[in-house]
């Protein structure tokens, strides 16, 4: 955890707690058993499984900055040389280039500098009829060997984790989640700084298609991935009586201001039962007609929570990239049949006494205690993802 | 512009038109002359202009997704395949792998594989001394030809630019700028997606150090070198007296929240004064403990424009990539005597009411709408970048 340094030692030592948690929830899950996590100066160590396949599952855990599946020896200067060979034995290629880079921390009869040399002459030695070469700036392996205390781990493989801070660490929020390909990418990241995210889909059915809702369970699927707790949920709340009332609208091209305004409402109410701080959108400055400056403003006046929109500074190229590598893109970027009242010109720049006055006639507010009543939830299982 | 084709017919043409006008500015300060702008199916054309050169201050320029400095011809397949190997002789080197790409828009007795094929045999056989090769998958060097029209275009270079929507399309903002490896992230992002960042420093001074301040002054003047426009302000407010009222609480552990709010009032003053639609802020959920979503939902509270964070779910190490790739990470992560009176313990939880009563008994909003009274600006030249 990267930036679990620049903590206070309590701080430090909560959140370090909390991800040797998730890091045993999310082993468990997959079915390890008769493994042992502690932490070791600044690093958590996993022992007793296999470590390839658990890295994959420790590598999507938010806190984790990289995982390195390593083996463990004593500091012994020859139990490390060859268990760095057995290493390299296996990742160095035919006429492949290597380094060893070594740390040494604690009290030793060699420097990592020592180490560096032995080790790589070994290594070279040992392999040579593979004609391997050492390069020290650009080499295609490095052999990793870090020795704390009484043990030396090695190592070959970084693999990146999302960073972040552990789960559910910062409190919780409300995600707005329509399962496109913006919401659940703002809802990821929110999550990767630590919020518990509450995932609410509105359902505008009839005036969406079926397929609009199966979608965003397929993307709340993969978001629950993420979440290393027992219970994850996409709530579920009826928005088309509410979406009947807008129709009634005699000015079309308010509807959907009046829309938003009324999912934030609800969004919040919703905040409001489940005790959470804020609502988290996927809105970017000037993507579509509705996320105007002014129009953000209009939406924003809708409720007293703060809104988080982490994506609002991002192009949709920024945005896509995130989806594919957090695995929501080829869910999200289906195309499905969205809504069917969009108006030809919807306002970029609703007035908000003319949007107030409305929301007052149509009698939109009563509608919204009364569907947050009714919200449903479906629980996503930790095994499906 | 990638996201220009996501608007509609006007709303498009209106940005096409802004980045020309930005075009024109900044090539004009960097004392270019008689050069000629025009648009072209979809891509803005610059001649007349040295091209290296030129793509340096154009692929600075928000709304431009990339920059071709290229060689124009006429349609004419000789015509092209003369050019075309001009520019291969120019950068093909020895042992060299190479690939043509072409696309041909318009009625052309070629096709572009066409075209593929002819210029990339006459490269080869022009090139056989160098030794070169064709390596359509993964070659070293491109070269690209597109005809548009009477036109053709030859190009083997694409520089990237920032993307997003041209600057001020999207209206104004006033940005909490404290020169920090955070804020000018922030605002250098609200700037790309189209908004006018009115940078505001409050001046805290002397309880933070001179190089507190230059290194602000510093920061915004590498923002400024992304500012199309002939003027480019930074505001200062003096903040002493706020805060030597702020020191007067019996509670210090409240001192930095009094602090942040006071601070977001009196930029929501900026805003009303300035016409701003709302505020941007450089946080990030859980960096430090002022982060925290209660505390920011407390600061929020202190005004009722909407605030922008761009920052909200994004990690340190993210924020300083971009900050090393816009170029102010070199000035703000300067070590700065920063402020001396932050308690031992500023509070994670601040009671809002606590709070509301503190502000009242201190009389801190007196003093916040002399202070913008007295605001001055430093106007920041745009040849100074």
């Amino acid at each position: 955890m990267a930036e679990v340094v620049l903590k206070s030692k309590s701080v430090r030592r909560l959140l370090e707690r909390r991800l040797i948690d998730h890091i045993k929830f999310s082993l468990y899950k997959e079915g390890f058993r008769d493994f042992n996590v502690y932490r070791m100066q600044g690093r958590i160590c996993v022992e007793g499984i296999e470590a390839e396949r658990a890295a994959g599952v420790l590598s999507k855990l938010f806190g984790v900055v990289s995982v390195m599946p390593a083996l463990r020896t004593t500091a012994d200067l020859d139990d490390i040389v060859r268990c760095a060979m057995d290493a390299a034995g296996r990742v160095l290629e035919n006429r492949g280039s290597f380094a060893v880079r070594a740390k040494v921390v604690g009290d030793h009869p060699y420097s990592s500098r020592d180490l560096e040399v032995r080790v790589g002459s070994e290594i070279l030695e040992a392999l040579r009829d593979r004609g391997i070469h050492v390069d020290l700036d650009e080499p295609e392996r490095v052999v990793y060997v870090e020795v704390r205390g009484d043990s030396a781990f090695i190592y070959t493989e970084v693999i990146p984790g999302p960073g972040g801070l552990p789960y559910g660490s910062q409190g919780r929020l409300v995600s707005l989640f329509s399962g496109g390909i913006d919401s659940p990418v703002a809802a990821w990241m929110m999550m990767k700084r630590g919020a518990h995210v509450l995932l609410l889909f509105l359902d505008q059915r009839p005036y969406v298609g079926e397929d609009y809702y199966t979608r965003a369970l397929e993307a709340a699927k993969v978001l629950r991935g993420y979440v290393p707790l027992r219970d994850f949920n996409l709530h579920i709340v009826g928005f088309g009586e509410v979406m009947e009332r807008i129709l009634g609208c005699e000015r079309p091209n308010l509807r959907c201001v009046l829309c938003k305004r009324s999912m934030y409402r609800v969004a919040s109410l919703v905040a409001q039962r489940l005790r959470a701080q804020g609502l988290v959108t996927g809105e970017s400055l000037g993507q579509v007609a509705s996320q105007t400056l002014h129009n953000l403003a209009v939406l924003s006046e809708a409720t007293a929570l703060p809104i988080y929109r982490p994506l609002i500074g991002l192009d949709k190229v920024e945005i896509e990239r995130v989806a594919r590598r957090i695995g929501t893109y080829e869910v999200t970027a289906k195309g499905v049949e969205g809504c069917s009242v969009v108006p030809r010109r919807p306002t970029t720049k609703a007035d908000l006494g003319k949007v107030r006055e409305m929301e007052e006639k149509l009698g939109i507010r009563e509608l919204e205690g009364e569907a947050v009543r009714q919200m449903r939830k479906i629980r996503l299982e930790a095994s499906e993802t």
